[in-house]
């Protein structure tokens, strides 16, 4: 992590902070600490960790320095990123949002270390604290107006408004594909493609917009963020069978014991040999975990999983080559591409 | 209901199915549905006792008709409020989105005479169902953009999102409100304002703004919206305790039953007499219901709510006769007001 990308995470997490604070009212105070618990700022085991690691803004803002093309307000400025800070955390916003209402959904009572809002507040709360959010993530890119036209906040609206239809898709299929057996390589990727790659493509594709790149440029980001979020989850989906937590077997780090439709197990399905057999019978115990583990492993899955992890990870790169992403933030971006595609945990 | 009424809710039906039309895809079929069903086109039960009234695009259209300044490019034609129809549908949207996701958190069994959408589909389907027609709402928002400057689409975006904020507020304040004894009239106003006339208020304000009215018009038009919202809700806590339907006892009607924090609940229990005392000794059985309505009245919660009713109808009738709405619309406009305030069930 280097001075750039420090000075931009301390950014998000001020604009953050400012965002959320409209909620900063006497008579609503425990609503605001909700929100602010969630963002990791309140709270028992608030801190780094619980903030997340705010990928999707920085992202966003990398891709805007690295256009190369400066306001001309502002000149040789090296801080002309901060125009962009509002989009920025207009995603981080839109993430948190679909985090609150996916951990309902999923009843998962933990979330990066901590105990999930419903799991303090109840469902009915934590509905109310998600839908917030995401008003918030609203008024964050409509905040953008104090520094572009009007006609790009607009624009900007409408792909962050696209992406998060696309997140209800995606997650719409995630539900519906719980306890189904016949589901497809291809569903796999309709599912991924709205869950994960949607924000990340807006992300990047937002972040050349507000960095004044031309068309072609914009739809180069936008597809080396869509990629960037197809290699993530695939790489995120070998984790969570062959990764060192989902091999002690506690059942809530292994996708195997969550019965979770991930890439290698939808592999294996189709397959169909003898760990589509046993998938089929139900749910997997902790005690199994490691030896079905071995099974997919043994049928080819973890093979498979890796190299489409591998290719996607190329054309990521591939995509940001052609992008011709410009001085530090440019740097910045391969380095923390190869970093979250190498990931050992 | 005259002609023009009913050419804008031919209108405001035909754009809702455009804009929700966005998730009408093969692969999201049964989601797809869910939206339908919800808004009252398909499944058991549709038709128009299921869409609802649809009050509010109503609002907003006979608002922009009734500022007399017609648009240049069209001038003389009646139908020039069809250019405000995108914001119309925004603001049934958000108006749907707000009950999918109330019917979970009150664990509302009924809506519109038929099943709840998290009844019929379970909780997590119906959360999600609610965030996709929050999405859609700033969509067909954004979609003004085909007929006015991208900076009154920005500020129509502006007032949305804020309504928006304040209903999450007003339901927080309505949920943190449940089982508790201490509250004050000042609680009631605070969480109707932002439950009930926030909407409403906003629906006056754009209609305003698309009409292309001056500031001042604009603020009166806002005023008018707010007043309307609650005196309307202050009328539907009179219904909801003395209306045809309360009064049978059938405990799903009554608001006595449910424990709400209703304006004449309130009142008597700042009076602190017999109310007051049964009322903090626990749930009230449907044999109790008449009863204790009786005793409500007699302590005046009925004659107080009924002149608070009054003035805030008045108040929002001479913020309407300042605003000088123009033309059919503008008679609609009082007329409908009159109508709204005067329901007999």
């Amino acid at each position: 992590m280097n001075q750039l990308q420090q000075s931009m995470l301390n950014a998000v997490e001020t604009e953050l902070k400012r965002q959320v604070g409209r909620l900063a009212e006497p008579r609503t105070a425990p609503f605001y600490e909700m929100l602010t618990y969630h963002m990791g700022w309140s709270g028992e085991g608030a801190g780094t960790r619980a903030t997340g690691k705010r990928i999707r803004p920085l992202i966003l803002l990398l891709c805007d320095a690295s256009i190369g093309k400066k306001n001309a307000d502002n000149a040789g400025e090296d801080t002309d990123w901060l125009r962009a800070n509002p989009a920025a955390a207009a995603v981080e916003l839109v993430h948190n949002f679909s985090l609150v209402h996916d951990d309902i959904q999923d009843k998962s009572h933990q979330r990066r270390g901590r105990k999930t809002v419903w799991t303090k507040w109840g469902s009915p709360m934590a509905i109310n604290v998600g839908d917030a959010l995401f008003v918030i993530a609203n008024q964050a890119a409509l905040d953008l107006k104090a520094h572009y036209p009007a006609e790009v906040v607009v624009r900007v609206a409408e792909i962050l408004s696209a992406c998060c239809l696309d997140l209800t898709r995606g997650q719409f299929l995630d539900m519906s594909y719980e306890k189904r057996y016949d589901l497809t390589l291809n569903d796999y990727w309709t599912m991924i493609g709205g869950k994960t790659s949607a924000l990340l493509s807006a992300c990047a594709q937002i972040g050349a917009i507000l960095g004044n790149a031309d068309e072609t440029q914009i739809e180069l980001y936008r597809r080396f963020g869509y990629n960037l979020g197809l290699a993530f989850q695939t790489q995120d989906d070998i984790l969570g069978i062959w990764g060192d937590e989902a091999l002690t077997g506690k059942s809530s780090a292994s996708d195997l014991a969550e019965g979770k439709n991930s890439l290698p197990i939808l592999y294996a399905l189709e397959r169909n040999g003898k760990f589509a057999e046993r998938w089929r019978q139900g749910s997997i115990a902790a005690d199994e975990v490691s030896q079905l583990a071995t099974l997919l492993d043994e049928e080819d899955a973890k093979n498979y999983a890796e190299n489409a992890s591998a290719e996607l990870t190329q054309n990521a790169l591939d995509n940001l080559q052609q992008a011709n992403p410009q001085g530090a933030a440019g740097e910045a971006l391969f380095e923390l591409t190869k970093r979250l595609l190498k990931r050992d945990q």
